[in-house]
């Protein structure tokens, strides 16, 4: 790993994760999708394993980083090539976009220096989002992209096809098509989040017959961080494993900072809007304004957003069923326009202007977020009516975006006890048409401030498994403070494995090819193939060098739980061998009999062998 | 915290847990029954909460802690007041108890200062399992100590009655009663591990109708680790949470070792005797005999061991069954008998020997805990041919151990993906009667070593609300290298949290009661209630200091999530404060126009009160 010092205040990470090389699998019409692949030990006689990679060009030592410039625009000619849009002059920025008091220019925090000048929106009538692409059975390069993308190792390896999982109606294919990713857009079970205005980013899927991905959240406060160390974060992020990144800005820079990260992103780039409106009328919710709303919609759309997160199920009749909740109201977005609602006795402008944010959503290709403003805060208010009242209209509102073509998914909770899991998950694919669930962990307790990294996981990997398409990580500063960078690491490590486990619950082809890679590493004593194909190498090897900091221990046939002199993995390719001598069929119970006999055979080979089980301390 | 130095190698942790008071609530016949009680800030108007408290005397401040002399003998009188043992002549300790080359005396390991003389036994004929009594209707103080110490704050709350959960056909009662306790441990549903020559331990009882509990594994290896540190893990995981403790140490000086930390803990200590019985012939399986198994058995049974993992599953037919298996054989125990039975090609003799074994047990009060030496290693290998043959047999012995009266649970893997982790416990029940499980995790998936802890914490949690007794402990270190104290730490706290997800789940009374305080304290900012309340609450504190480091900000209406200017928790109040002034009830639907009604009044309130929901920062 290397930092690129873009300026003394510009940093990030790059170069390959470790133990693999970045590769580019070819598609049609010259798309060249990036993969990592991982290579094994020649011992092991394996071929290299692919895995799915988010981290974009910055683990790519052919890719010349330059934060101050952005990333190469992937998707420009794509976008372009379709003949429905068309450049219009940039809304112009106004101070306070970044905050009333305007920018702060303290700290090192400048506008990002080469912004396109070139804006696109649809032409006047057209729709450019991938769901009217794909219901007037038009395959974009973003569906052939995905497609190719969510194989991954699938047609290389014949136990791709063996199933076994337990899907919950889910209809995973063994093999991904661009036409099956056409169809899934096409139903709305899938979305593909592409702001026309977003070239740079690599098409992805967030639907529940793809991988479970998974989101990281960062995002300046009044109160704490920077904007080098937000790009920094988002860099970080997808290094290990975020699908999307959600900048969740407020305070002062909120435009600069999206820039920044915008321009230097890979992967869609969600946000919630109301958190930089609220910014522009001094924090004062009674005085938000539809107009000012809008005008933040606009501006946001133009710099590349993919996924707006909007509260507009947050109706005035619910309010009140929040009053008797142990923690009421914790969404922020939740909040905000239940006080505006309060204060103005009226119902939410977003509720009202719904079919006009959609007019917004298609000219840029945005996808809705509908967020889940009356989410439970803690274990006591989960499942309540207020939740699902407000997931009733998530659902009304779906239909209403899909009349108009646009890509939506659903937030969901928060808090959950394990016997309330599935009733959302149910709830949601029943309500809202299979429209993607999203769901921020769930905490299935809240005894562990601390610790809600793990409380959430635990709820993640089940809703996961239950149909949920896109898991919000969570870190372990949740409830106490801001997460650094190695929080951001640990919340997104943690989220990776609690999507893997949801893989391969719901029995996804090829999921548990990297699980069999590993597990044989183990086994066969490759120290370094296991600690190259877990989510995290340089975390393993350190805690493995912990104990045996030698270089000859990541070659030794022991480890340090049981030490050189005995271990147990020794002995089954002792029976194994034996087995594969025998008549009786190693899978098959042998009768008692039978067993005297074969382990007759067995014990005079052993002994033969010197009976010898001890293993060489590395040398 | 304090260190108390016993001797300068020789170091635990003493002192109260943050923001807890230690108490003993009083039971008939003189019972003082340890909690600990977490008092809450004036402003919030509640009484103090009752945790349960596994630390032992180190963390209350008026025992006087000697490691040199041992912890107080709890039940020196109900054991002896029973009539039913005999003090025999200890057994001659050989130096070969601490391994065949003898005690290693270099880095300041020294026999036990304190060895009791009077080792204790059942006199002929007579069987004190606490099983035995149960079954002839005799409620022991054992029973009674546990009955208080499962009620917790059940008896002082009404919510406590209060039930919502799915517990798959588990019978837990309202309020246990010593009667339950009985009645539970003579249907062999639970077991009070409780070994005649561990009188200091406090009865604690694992089974599914009591709350989850947690075991932590030390213990020296071959390569590492020494005394000092073993018996300050072992206090300092039960600091936070371990109800059990397993010493699993191999190598040199496993005898002392073990002295040292039964003496000490006042929770049950298991282990795995075959361990100990290989070194004795160091370290060659096939030259174990009975009678070096035997002796081993008396040996940690007059020293106090409360819990046995025996392996006596691992029969001769099944062996072949693991051939074909992903990774074979992981189970040390395991794989030493699978190694003795294909080297003398006969049944093992844990298995031929079961009922000699039973004696043991009973003249001690040892209770098996039967392991499942053929657990699968990997995600490929879960729920195979070889686990469940095993587990089959695990369910006759159990059977012979019931007929002995002998206190039994069953132990569980390992490496399973959600959507096995049910037909575990669904077959485990099944096959034997209900004896309580104890499974490790389960993992489910393979590829994130270094964060074993969680990959497992997911499997534990779901596994202990399915209906698992006890979970046994994942670190961080898991596949990689032995935990130190940091490890053991997270280890415990992550698993306690698991625990308390299932205890939520099934519905356990009373467990909801710690949530909703700390989610009322959240909800008010009473910052310093929130850490006290937590499974952790060093680290809690320390995560928001890091942000928010001022004194001030511990008791500020704010966080540094959203910063002094707007929280989404201030406005719930005033929704709930408009609510109480409406006629409609908050927690039902207004229809529109009633809405429009209320919040027109709401909102001139609202008004009047200034329309103020910005927060003061701290003074």
């Amino acid at each position: 790993m290397a930092d690129i010092p873009a300026r003394t205040e510009l940093k990030v990470t790059t170069g390959p994760i470790r133990g693999s090389r970045k590769i580019h699998v070819e598609g049609p019409n010259g798309l060249r999708v990036a993969m990592r692949e991982i290579d094994l030990e020649p011992s092991s006689g394996e071929p290299p394993l692919r895995v799915y990679d988010c981290s974009g060009p910055y683990t790519d030592p052919k890719a010349a980083i330059d934060i101050m410039a952005g990333l190469p625009e992937l998707r420009r000619d794509w976008i372009r090539g379709r003949g429905d849009v068309e450049e219009v002059p940039q809304r112009e920025v106004k101070p306070e976009d970044n905050g009333q008091l305007g920018p702060d220019r303290s700290g090192g925090v400048q506008p990002f220096p080469n912004v396109r000048r070139d804006v696109l929106r649809a032409r006047a009538g057209a729709n450019v989002t991938q769901m009217h692409y794909a219901r007037r059975g038009i395959v974009t390069p973003e569906m052939e992209y995905v497609a190719i993308r969510e194989n991954l190792g699938r047609a290389q390896r014949a136990e791709a096809a063996a199933r076994d999982g337990q899907d919950f109606g889910a209809a995973i294919p063994d093999f991904v098509t661009p036409e099956f990713v056409r169809d899934e857009v096409a139903r709305g079970r899938a979305i593909i989040p592409s702001n026309i205005n977003h070239p740079e980013s690599e098409p992805m899927a967030i639907g529940r017959n793809f991988l479970v991905k998974i989101n990281a959240n960062i995002g300046n406060s009044a109160v704490a961080s920077d904007v080098a160390s937000e790009v920094d974060k988002m860099v970080w992020a997808i290094r290990w494993g975020a699908d999307t990144v959600m900048d969740l800005s407020t305070g002062r820079n909120i435009h600069d900072t999206r820039e920044w990260i915008i321009r230097n992103s890979p992967v869609p780039i969600g946000t919630v809007p109301i958190y930089q409106a609220l910014e522009k009328v001094g924090g004062v919710a009674e005085d938000l304004t539809w107009e000012i709303y809008r005008d933040t919609l606009i501006e946001q759309a133009e710099q590349g957003v993919d996924y707006f997160t909007i509260h507009a199920g947050v109706r005035l009749p619910y309010i009140p069923m929040t009053a008797k909740r142990v923690t009421g109201i914790v969404s922020r977005g939740g909040s905000i326009m239940a006080k505006w609602c309060l204060a103005h006795h009226k119902e939410s402008f977003l509720y009202t202007r719904f079919e006009e944010i959609c007019e917004i959503m298609k000219a840029y290709d945005i996808a809705f977020s509908l967020g889940d403003g009356l989410r439970p805060g803690s274990i006591a208010d989960a499942n309540d009516e207020a939740q699902f009242a407000e997931l009733a209209t998530l659902g009304e509102l779906t239909e209403i975006a899909w009349r108009h073509d646009v890509q939506v998914m659903i937030e969901g909770p928060g808090h959950v006890p394990m016997h309330k899991i599935k009733a959302n998950m149910d709830k949601q694919l029943e309500a809202c048409g299979e429209a993607p669930f999203y769901t921020l962990g769930p905490l299935t307790t809240d005894i562990a401030p601390g610790y809600d990294h793990i409380t959430s996981a635990i709820g993640a990997a089940m809703i996961g498994w239950f149909g949920t398409a896109m898991l919000c990580y969570v870190t372990p500063k949740e409830h106490l403070g801001l997460p650094d960078r190695d929080d951001v690491k640990v919340g997104v490590v943690t989220y990776k494995l609690a999507a893997h486990a949801a893989d391969l619950a719901k029995g996804h082809p090829a999921a548990k090819l990297r699980d069999d890679a590993l597990s044989r590493a183990r086994f066969e004593f490759r120290w370094r193939d296991q600690f190259h194909l877990s989510l995290d190498p340089d975390t393993a090897e350190r805690y493995h060098d912990q104990t045996l900091p030698a270089e000859g221990a990541k070659t030794a046939h022991f480890c340090s739980m049981c030490g050189p002199k005995f271990c147990s993995m020794k002995i089954t390719q002792e029976v194994r061998d034996f087995a594969a001598r025998q008549n009786a069929p190693a899978d098959t119970v042998l009768a008692a009999g039978d067993a005297e006999a074969g382990m007759a055979e067995m014990s005079e080979k052993f002994r033969e062998k010197g009976g010898e089980i001890y293993l060489p301390a590395a040398e």
